[in-house]
């Protein structure tokens, strides 16, 4: 049995982890954190993590940057691991962490989606296998999302980049002379109805075309990623973990 | 057995053509015709349809909008049903064919797949159904291409503007502030490798997606839609018929 | 404002349908209808139809075909148009629906979901048009589903033999000697994960192939159906409509 | 300019090989060697390989296992690199070329096609790191194929098999009882038209889905595979070299 804390379990990803530890039998849902002391949950729930009195096995962290001392001070003060799935840190807040992470086991990672970092690895492999081969990049997404395209999809050609850095994004490729130049990754947003994600690379080679696509149906794939790291995470000693670590 | 006759035999949709003739048991090719007099070819050629002295059940018409008034008058003289998948004619060009196809069976399309053809007669369909739906148009070609968006993407958009007269295209899609409006329809240019082509039109809605997609291996496809339509049109009475009359 | 009775609001797809209803500003909820007297919802329920008091300008049946005298005698008496989703209906039941249509408008199909019955209708035109294409149909489903194939997809196959009857299902081709006949449609399960739902119709030709593909993401599109369904009713006269006449 | 030799350069193969080494710049067909001495190309070939005079950096082979002895000995003899790319050989001819490979380099593969490679390499990678999904492969031929499922399906259940060795095939699911089990590999042979080959792996988990796709347009890829190997092999000492090593 996994016992675990919550930090932001209010918020829309909070809500979403902290059902799925719910559901799940071996898992525990020691308490969770809510700035907001209104909260009508079924678990037992505190305003700040330095209030807890219980012990958990891990922490699992979907709030806001600005919580970060509360929740370092909490994990470092009761050694326990810590999950870090929030966004948005500035340069100190990252140093805080990493210097957290030379005592106690952190997992950091801004896309806590397992099948997202398993097609971003696998994505990284291909570009280095198939040399001269174009890569295109197809995502996607709702029509009411903002962005255009997804952050993931930038996060994708970054990764690709790291391999092939000579390659230039082309978003929306148009017009009388649009040819192809080799050297570029063409990126292409879709938007429409309610489609949660998908993400699509593609490969196209001489008379061959290999094709990596995710595909999303919820967001509960996040929550479930945290989990993950979790159960990864207490079998690891002091140091700064991501996916890749996760998944090597 | 369906006798034929090749205008414009020399070129590379006409070298497409004989060969898929060639190769059939139920067609025999008459006879080709090409300017070039040093074309080298198993079956029989001449200069100029009016030199052609043998009969032929229809005539395919793969050439140069200038050689419309030889095919024309050769058609009248004898009386066969003439397909022409020939394009870039001008007004008055437009006009003789009109005139003509009151004397005799006339077919005349721009594109010749019969794949394409379904796919834009589903896609119309499927738009009038779909009320409401988000329309996006993604299409995929080899990386010599020099135009974004293919011609045919553009003929299914327009196509689409038919049923939904409010549709505007939008060209790849990018920025912070770039979210889907209701009235537009996302048009796609993937490039790479050698892919022949593809169409996909995707409909989105509330929880589902509808895809109609065309996927093209090879030019052979434009020979044997003409095939199919010459099948058509030799039991036709004199009329201007197209792939749309062919398909309903 | 189309007032609205559902007929069934405890069961699965009556929950989805209540709260579709609830959360659309063009729509009131009248009441509910469920054997359950103890159903915790935040709308008027009754026990039976005969119970209700109130008007509605439509009735939404998804219940249980044992409800059918109750339903039936209710809208005829009231001459509510009357949308029924409900399955498992005999011979006898059937003939009830059927006379009592002859009165009021009834609108009945076994499968509401308006993407499937586009799909549908798209591949029985794209079977008549594609003259010798092959044609396979692949779905996908969640792993706990106990059936392969899919009732849809048995649905899609029957479809496809009112155009082409000397069509032969084949389920599973395997083996050394597995070569395709000219007759027969490839139908193959797959299942994995949580997928909720796809069916795929591929039309494989010479160097071409279509492809027509319905993506569901949640139950919700059969409750949406149905709405458009109940809108659609409510300006028809008495008579026997199903999705075949609304989407033409 | 890397100067080869095609041993069954009459075979089907081996015809799509020298005209792939025939048309790139940096390549140089010294000759072909055939049995049939009636072959009418515009290259210089010999009967057997034993007969050439001629030096080359590499010998292809894509002929018939029963040549292997004379290949072998011409091979050892001119210390030339040999890239096997024919099937069917016995035990004996294994070991004939392992007890080559301790003096010359030698690539042996039965697929030389390097999408498909990669393809397995990449399933093998997402196999290992998704732990808990169920995966699918689907595979799609021409309908002239004897054969279901197709060989490179087999392969990769079997490349699966290797990380996952519990897992079983189950070809054609189907009936009233037919819920997956945690163990099996779906696998699933569509067959329409002219299809050259696709090859498609599903990896399904809790609402995601990855997917790892493999098209073919043409045998070219093959070839280009064989010369690929090649210029790889061109440059290690001997050994027994296959695809795994080129793309590590």
């Amino acid at each position: 049995m996994l016992k675990i804390i919550v930090n932001g379990c209010n918020g829309k990803m909070g809500s979403v982890l902290t059902k799925c530890i719910l559901s799940e039998d071996d898992l525990e849902l020691v308490c969770g954190v809510s700035p907001d002391d209104k909260i009508n949950v079924k678990y037992k729930t505190y305003q700040k993590m330095n209030y807890i009195n219980e012990n958990a096995d891990v922490i699992i962290d979907f709030s806001h940057h600005s919580t970060l001392d509360d929740v370092l001070s909490f994990a470092l003060k009761t050694k326990t691991p810590l999950v870090i799935a929030t966004t948005g840190y500035n340069q100190d807040e990252l140093n805080k962490i990493y210097d957290a992470s030379k005592k106690i086991p952190i997992f950091h990672s801004s896309n806590m989606s397992l099948g997202v970092n398993v097609l971003v690895k696998l994505v990284k492999e291909a570009a280095n296998m198939l040399d001269g081969f174009d890569i295109e990049i197809i995502e996607k997404h709702h029509n009411k999302k903002v962005d255009a395209p997804s952050g993931t999809a930038v996060m994708i050609a970054n990764s690709i980049k790291e391999i092939l850095p000579k390659i230039e994004n082309n978003y929306g490729r148009y017009g009388r002379e649009a040819k192809r130049t080799e050297n570029e990754v063409g990126i292409h947003a879709i938007r429409g109805g309610t489609i949660v994600g998908e993400h699509n690379v593609i490969f196209a080679g001489h008379d061959e075309v290999i094709e990596i696509k995710h595909s999303a149906q919820s967001k509960d794939i996040f929550a479930k990623g945290s989990i993950a790291a979790a159960k990864y995470l207490v079998n690891q000693i002091e140091g700064y973990y991501n996916m890749n670590n996760m998944l090597s």
